[in-house]
């Protein structure tokens, strides 16, 4: 029984050897659903859900013209407190990239096409389609065909994570990190820039290279600064990129995210709410703000945290749904079957709305928060 | 081997049917642990850590002269939404007894002896101390010794709550329902209020009785009233106890327990954050408030969110541990001690620091919150 229809790639010796697990292995965790099969869009492929080992969740095992693998976007570590931990954590110079409030999307090229996949290893056939628009790869992956693009898909026709950037507007792309394919290896920071320079694609902003014992106050500077402009914040790499890199974000993004969370309460509050405040008591803590400024802190987390559920009990109780509209271009109504057709793999329940000016509505109910707020509306006791 | 050390008054016959549970339920239920043995302060009982069927969770089955059935205390639920919610639950009138911060405790006679139970069924040698000592229920037991005094405790010297009210300063009780022994029925809230007053007992305080039309917009004014002298909110009862009560409390007191929770928030945010945060939103909702109260709310909402983060951040770098510390009025290192293994009984674990002036202190740590502040104080990573 258990034997039964597990995907030749799992079992594959190729796949074995270059991932560096034996097929048992592979097998086992196929049973367990740490992999899944994976085809679509004309692409046999196997799927990391989980990481396993050295290999990272969302990486991709694809059947092409030979086998390739595209390795998941490893996880970035957050700091608390920049102080103590930039110290512990890099061993001479800390080079400053900004962080960008989008999705992190792998651009690759499999079979001569390149492909864009999600952070979990999902190929989005909109972020494909966008990066084709948006970006000309052709000359870099004809000579770096064995190169995985990172970046951020940012702006605001954006259908994860929608967010004004005024130097991107609509769709656009940062790249953060260029990797190997197999081994994920990234390349060190300024010969990535230098050569992304060469094919005119645009990297991530490089807000600073410090020695790192004055990074803590001069990137607590910049991150005050980022928030006052709306932005979310950085990431701190070893230059040679051969440490870890670490996150920090703006007060301004925690309050953007716990906005973005208590408008959908019973869907989304209880996952997001904790970490956000921690980050805050942290970030206030070591900025010694004057009392003025904790003040003003905390306001912000009270509005944030209070003034959404406001607005959305308010809509429920007028009469609407709570939902998100999605905004993404499309050319014709297949297109956005197409992508909703994706968000139910990602087990994101959408619909569309309408289809105006190029530009699709999708709709995606948050109905916990939908079905609570009804009932509580109408007296039901929690 | 399951049969094995079951207590016989799981097993009894008698048990079962005062109960009208099954003996083999009962049994399962002991293997489950949905049922506990408990032998304390010379009582042989079993314990009802769960709810089963209609018996209440903290339901004590107490082997006395006879054997006595002590019922959990029922949950009393919570509405977010005054308006709707009265109306669908009660019929004619609502009356109002004030909720007190403090916490609950069933009295009986057990073997002649008054004996005090905390919500779960521990019986707590200070509580039932204090209880001899605070009230005179002598008559009243003699009189009724099939009827248990339901009540809260509270004041500054209460080591589970401990909060201060005028009126009651160090240590108080007071009487919010009268029930039947084996069968939990409650006495019709005007009989309880004249029966306590003939024994000279002291009752909560009863804020009004009000037809239900009327109820949610004089409640909604009792609560804020109650918030803005620093006391808790209300129970709504049915006059005549037919209905289950409902409780509703003040934004101070949603602001209060959210300030506890993040003075431990590696122990204790968790689990508070979210439903507090949920009941401030209805309620601010409800009340239609202007835009300055409710910036007043969500400022009161943040600082009571970010400031006791600070202020444990900050005595952890200092070197203090993240504890609090529970005073009770003790005349023996004796007392001290045994309210300390009553703890551990519930799992807290705490150390007697001093006895002074007739006071232990007794200094509960906070070991998560301890652990990880430090760990983040030192660049550990999030």
């Amino acid at each position: 029984m258990r034997e039964k229809n597990i995907p030749p790639l799992v079992s594959s010796g190729e796949v074995s050897q270059l991932l560096d697990i034996p097929s048992l292995k592979l097998e086992d965790a196929y049973h367990k659903g740490i992999i899944k099969k994976y085809h679509r869009y004309g692409l046999e492929a196997i799927q990391f859900r989980k990481g396993m080992g050295h290999i990272e969740a969302g990486t991709m095992v694809v059947n092409g013209d030979g086998i390739e693998v595209i390795r998941g976007f490893p996880k970035i570590r957050r700091t608390l407190m920049l102080q103590p931990a930039l110290g512990q954590h890099f061993s001479r110079e800390v080079a400053v990239e900004e962080k960008m409030n989008g999705y992190n999307v792998r651009i690759a090229l499999i079979n001569q096409e390149i492909v864009a996949f999600t952070r979990g290893g999902y190929i989005c056939p909109y972020t494909s389609r966008k990066a084709r628009q948006l970006l000309d790869l052709d000359d870099f992956f004809q000579d770096h065909p064995q190169k995985v693009i990172c970046g951020e898909m940012v702006g605001t026709l954006n259908p994860y994570v929608s967010h004004y950037y005024p130097e991107v507007g609509k769709l656009g792309f940062r790249i953060f990190d260029i990797r190997e394919k197999l081994t994920n290896t990234p390349l060190p920071l300024l010969f990535k820039r230098e050569l992304l320079a060469d094919y005119h694609l645009e990297p991530v902003r490089l807000l600073g290279i410090f020695p790192v014992e004055e990074a803590p106050v001069k990137i607590m500077e910049i991150v005050k600064d980022l928030g006052e402009h709306d932005r979310e914040g950085v990431v701190m790499k070893d230059p040679h990129m051969e440490l870890e890199p670490l996150k920090y974000t703006s007060s301004q993004a925690q309050a953007a995210e716990l906005e973005y969370a208590l408008t959908f309460p019973f869907d989304l509050a209880k996952a997001f709410l904790f970490s956000r405040i921690i980050r805050e008591g942290f970030q206030s803590y070591e900025t010694g703000e004057s009392d003025q400024e904790r003040r003003e802190r905390a306001l912000r987390m009270g509005e944030s945290i209070l003034y959404p559920m406001l607005e959305t009990i308010g809509k429920v109780e007028g009469g609407e749904v709570a939902a998100e509209d999605l905004l993404i271009e499309v050319d014709s109504q297949e297109e956005a079957e197409e992508f909703i057709r994706h968000l139910r793999d990602l087990k994101v329940m959408a619909s569309l709305v309408e289809i105006k000016d190029g530009k699709a509505v999708i709709r995606r109910i948050h109905q916990s928060t939908n079905d609570r707020v009804h009932n509580y509306l109408e007296g039901g006791l929690y």
